[in-house]
């Protein structure tokens, strides 16, 4: 292992918060870990990778930590998990400096921060070129509770949290070389929907639910698929973000198909609340018999909805 | 995401085997896992990264992808651990062709089987240049019994499993461009001493463990850091690989700083057989209150043990 290996270890291990969960953390062959009795275990896994999730020259490496960090919580939310520990594997090239992994650390610890989820562990490397972070969270919900993708039924409602496009909107604007305002930069950061995630599994409200870091119209075609049902959207209905000064809406566009929101889609046979812990959550549609994806516009037209897989860079 | 990694993720879900552990495997937010009560959680993820790991001109896919589980459940072997679930996280670059992917599953899903581990979920993405593998293993161990670096104390005995330097030797033939005969090739193939670390846990042999991924000076080192204590090597004791027609044991240099072995190296107050599951155990040297690695020759002649670690194309 090469020195700065060594060197990485150790500052991870300095300033990972420490959890109620981790028995033995950082510095032993595996992490050994304890979740509540009658719990199971939650465990997702994501890439990030340098040149197709982020590019050095537009994203800040602070935003790319905490961005790194979210994709992961993001999944537990979307089981109605709670999150228990993280662990990070991290390739560098040898043109990467120290101050840029520094900052990348700094996001992404004040993200576990915030959750209070300690960083248990994880692998270093040297890379050949660019920057390979893979992040795993482990979670846990009572047993049998946890949210899957497979549950809706058609005639339900479906909802969505929050508000969409926001992430492929300031992506346009870095892509354009223009410059982002608070605003804009506030949609970088996503956070992920943990609080939400566990409320609506505790109240049991979701039949599925997943959380939408492909786009809407992909991640939707998602549950349809595991759940064998269609889906009808109703494209007034989809909340869109506001930006810039103007805060005008972004376009329909960034909102049906645009990824890295990071707000959670779900169905339910039941009405729920319009807000739920300080987020809002809003109807856009209902599960059908008939398979594929619609989406109905204001005058009631109704056309196929093409799930347009998102790619960051394309 | 593109249609090409839909594609081997249904792929995966359709090779990977089955295991009682996994509630909900791959195709949600995360997987859904259960271990036996009164069970701690392992975890450990392990990079395999194309250039620093292996060559695709050297190392045959279905080799790349044996070694990169036995990367894992190593780590797993070395806590005294049961196995219970593997994660794949792959990114590919556009060049790799997909009989190379399909090589490297089978020989990773070959290991998978023998060990009775489902692939319970993970992630692909599009690299931008070559291949890299992040794999993650979950185990379990009975609460408290997991084996740490850090429980040696002076004067214990130091034991290794099987044999060392085969692989460096292996690689070094490579490098050389000579052709691997079987003897060689089975060093590429290392299989993890999982049924050793769970016998010896069981009968709470070791004080401290530790699997040879970085050589046995750096992976002995570890444990004398974390545990606080030296150690004294006999170097005739060490059991070095034998390779070649010829059958000649490898150069000690290559036993003693040479990685990818996955062998076992542990500390015991206690005399344990020569032969466990199987595979030879052999006592290589004691541990000592005064701090260092020593190495002791034949004649008696002490002299310092430097911990080199272990690169692989360097």
């Amino acid at each position: 292992m090469p020195r700065s290996e060594k060197k990485l270890i150790r500052q991870i291990r300095r300033l990972a918060p420490p959890g109620p969960s981790v028995v033995t953390g950082i510095g032993d062959d595996a992490a050994v870990l304890r979740i509540p009795a009658g719990h199971e275990i939650l465990v997702t896994t994501d890439f990030t990778i340098e040149g197709v999730h982020f590019r050095r020259d537009w994203h800040r490496p602070e935003i790319v930590g905490w961005r790194c960090l979210t994709r992961g919580l993001s999944d537990i939310a979307a089981m109605g998990g709670e999150p228990r520990a993280a662990f990070l594997s991290l390739a560098l090239a040898s043109d990467v400096p120290q101050s840029w992994v520094n900052k990348f650390l700094r996001g992404l610890l004040e993200l576990a921060n915030k959750f209070k989820v300690p960083l248990a562990g994880g692998d270093t490397a040297q890379s050949l070129s660019g920057i390979q972070a893979d992040i795993v969270v482990l979670g846990s919900a009572p047993k049998g509770k946890a949210v899957l993708r497979s549950g809706a039924r058609p005639g339900e409602h479906i909802y969505v949290t929050g508000n969409l496009g926001g992430s492929a909107s300031a992506l346009a604007r870095l892509r354009d070389a223009l410059p982002l305002a608070g605003e804009y930069s506030r949609h970088l950061r996503p956070v992920p929907r943990v609080e939400l995630g566990r409320w609506l599994r505790k109240k049991s409200m979701p039949s599925a639910m997943i959380d939408i870091s492909d786009g809407l119209s992909t991640d939707l075609e998602h549950i349809c698929e595991e759940s064998h049902v269609g889906a009808e959207i109703d494209a007034e209905a989809i909340p869109r973000a506001r930006i810039g000064r103007g805060q005008r809406f972004v376009d329909l566009d960034y909102a049906l198909h645009g990824g890295d929101d990071y707000e959670l889609l779900f169905t339910s046979s039941r009405r729920v609340p319009s807000k739920v812990a300080g987020v809002p959550v809003t109807r856009i549609g209902r599960t059908t018999r008939a398979p594929g994806l619609r989406l109905v516009d204001k005058d009631g037209t109704m056309k196929t909805l093409k799930a347009k897989g998102w790619e960051h860079f394309r």
